[in-house]
């Protein structure tokens, strides 16, 4: 049986998308740290990230002067601080004193770590598209850190230690993340016993 | 105090993502379903999804021959209909036969929607970039059918009802959405007028 489903037209809509703050710094030195949400991994040849950023933004410029930019990984406890550092600019607002959030100097980039994020990425510029208002901004990733209680014995990650805040697109919530639900590329390969095991 | 960090150097790492289905044809009118979850929404202007492939997939194929593709939010029911459609290829397997999902024409582009995921986007592909093995599809977004259960009397929109499973990269996991932690462009301005009190 169909789902019913509502039709919305073309519109920007929901997806579960990582709540990150991006670290630039201006021509004087100064650091800024702006919240976005449409930030991912797109290529392992070589690693690379991709953040879209308004082209109105002063993040993109200094990106663009600067060559770089951090990706850090906002923890449910930062909800209101990135939501913040997503609202005001840099321009006219000092959001590391408003927020209190501490800094640490990156090892390769010329751009700020977020003390209090979990994971830090720090990226070199290798590419931009243009997206209407929008730049694409591509990143290669040159070093990432993560914090030590991430880590189990064998070096496995435990998630939780990350704490990730979701971000839903459309709807402007911030969520946690709940239980496990599956292993990837594994437990889809059940559907395929299932069908031998019927064969 | 700062946080202790281990440094992992230039890898993919962990970041939560959206997992969707891709929904394609090939040229003889044959479906194909690929999960991605480097997937999301980077411009309001047009509304457009970028999508990341590994150039060897069928699905990228399909959409450089047909220029459209559709993004299927897959709910954390279907974690493991989703996860064999991420590890098998179209070339030697019928994913829908496999996984039992369901299709329903698409609107305005030649490509399934599938039937089970509460949110379906239709998108016309408007531009390419190449990314070392990877390919980073954009969409311009045409359409985008909501499963009615989603919405609430004044057109809100209920996360519960999408059920999103999130992916996080890196570790390979499937994980569930948790609680509502803060609302996005508001919550922020709770710093400044505590600074306003305060001052």
């Amino acid at each position: 049986m169909p789902m019913k489903k509502r039709q919305l037209g073309p519109c920007v809509t929901f997806f579960p998308q990582p709540t990150t703050l991006i670290g630039t710094v201006d021509p004087e030195g100064r650091v800024d740290l702006m919240t976005a949400s449409w930030a991912g991994i797109v290529s392992k040849t070589p690693p690379t990230m991709a953040v879209s950023l308004n082209k109105s933004r002063l993040s993109y410029d200094n990106i663009r002067r600067t060559g770089c930019f951090t990706v850090n990984c906002v923890p449910s406890g930062l909800a209101v601080e990135a939501d913040y550092c997503g609202i005001r600019s840099g321009r006219d607002r000092d959001k590391t004193a408003v927020t209190g959030l501490e800094l640490d100097q990156a090892e390769q980039v010329d751009a700020p770590l977020v003390r209090a994020c979990p994971l830090n990425v720090e990226c070199r510029v290798t590419g931009e598209v243009e997206l209407g208002d929008y730049r694409l901004i591509l990143g290669e990733i040159l070093q990432i850190h993560a914090v030590e209680e991430a880590f189990d014995e064998v070096g496995g990650i435990e998630p939780q230690a990350f704490d990730p805040l979701v971000y839903l697109g459309g709807i402007r919530q911030y969520w946690s993340l709940g239980g496990h639900i599956a292993d990837a590329y594994r437990d889809g390969l059940a559907l395929e016993k299932n069908g031998e095991d019927q064969g």
